[in-house]
């Protein structure tokens, strides 16, 4: 049995949506960063940093942080998920971790958030935003998923295209990236997944 | 032989601190992103996303991009500087990729390149800056290294601390960070990766 410490937020969801995947049993402990949750005592113990998701294998006695480590964890422990090949997976994971992770979640808060207290920065989210929609529909007009079969990657990525809306883009304008985006909407375990730990809204189609 | 195509920013120095660290013989291409070289055809074939560091193992025949798939591969080549527990890597690893680089790279733009330009961005920025701070001084207060033995983890996140004057953080505030930074600094392999593509500067001490 896994615990799952997650919230509804896209790092959150990779987690619930990977776990959902690939059948494996866990409790869920909601931790609602609205409330500052993340940083009582009891979380931080997981996670000095006070992030979201972290979990704890009891087959194992492992603690993990960090949605892109958890990810390889739960591909590893289960040999499924885990793309094509290793590598392509991780220069893939790593652009997820390292860029549309962050840039589109500071789209979040100059554009959804906080729209007209930073115009220079809310321009300069809105073009890396663009400039990453642009790679993802370029590299998934070459294959249907984002390192070869559907894996961990895909999960990684989704759930932050799934709030296009509040990064003011238009998925229809992404041809390539709205076909994976719908086809990977329409998975059952991503639509249980994405209501972890507790419904807020419906996956949103263009 | 590795064809390494870097430029002297702290993800592109990652790579060849860690090229020097395990003796690996390379070729060295610099891509000016001053000039914007990353965005030349001959680069973009390497990496669709136009951002260094990328390279091509001879051996092999990979193309790799993403510094932090880089370092994986480059340990797994060699059996060296994995750290000491995989999963601990992992996590670490994906703090330095998800947050130290994301985070401090937005300080520069925010804080170095751009003063004024947007002061709400500014403070969101140094306030994020000081939380990795804490966490990393906090993390070498207990081990001294942030992966168990001197590992990429260090590799990965060091060039981005070597850049705190540009994030206006002063490292004395900080001295566990202070003790690792100035250890790591010592090195005669970082010294070497450090001038990588061309010497720029010294390595800064406070």
């Amino acid at each position: 049995m896994i615990d799952l410490y997650t919230w509804t937020t896209p790092n959150g969801r990779k987690i619930s949506i990977a776990l959902e995947e690939l059948g494996l049993p866990y409790t869920v402990h909601a931790v609602n960063i609205g409330k500052n949750e993340q940083f009582e005592p009891a979380f931080l113990r997981l996670n000095p940093y006070g992030k979201i998701p972290a979990i704890v294998d009891n087959e194992t006695g492992r603690t993990l942080v960090e949605s892109g480590a958890i990810l390889l964890y739960l591909a590893d422990k289960t040999g499924r998920l885990g793309g094509s090949d290793r590598w392509v997976t991780l220069e893939w994971l790593m652009i997820q971790m390292s860029a549309v992770g962050p840039i589109l979640g500071q789209a979040h808060q100059f554009l959804h958030f906080n729209p007209g207290k930073a115009p220079f920065a809310e321009e300069r989210f809105r073009k890396a935003t663009e400039r990453i929609y642009k790679l993802l529909d370029a590299r998934l007009s070459e294959q249907a998923f984002l390192a070869g079969d559907y894996s961990i990657v895909d999960i990684a990525t989704w759930p932050w295209i799934s709030r296009y809306e509040w990064q003011e883009m238009d998925l229809r304008a992404y041809p390539n990236l709205l076909r994976w985006y719908l086809a990977i909407a329409d998975r059952p375990a991503v639509q249980r997944g994405y209501d972890v730990p507790t419904k807020v809204n419906e996956i949103p189609r263009p």
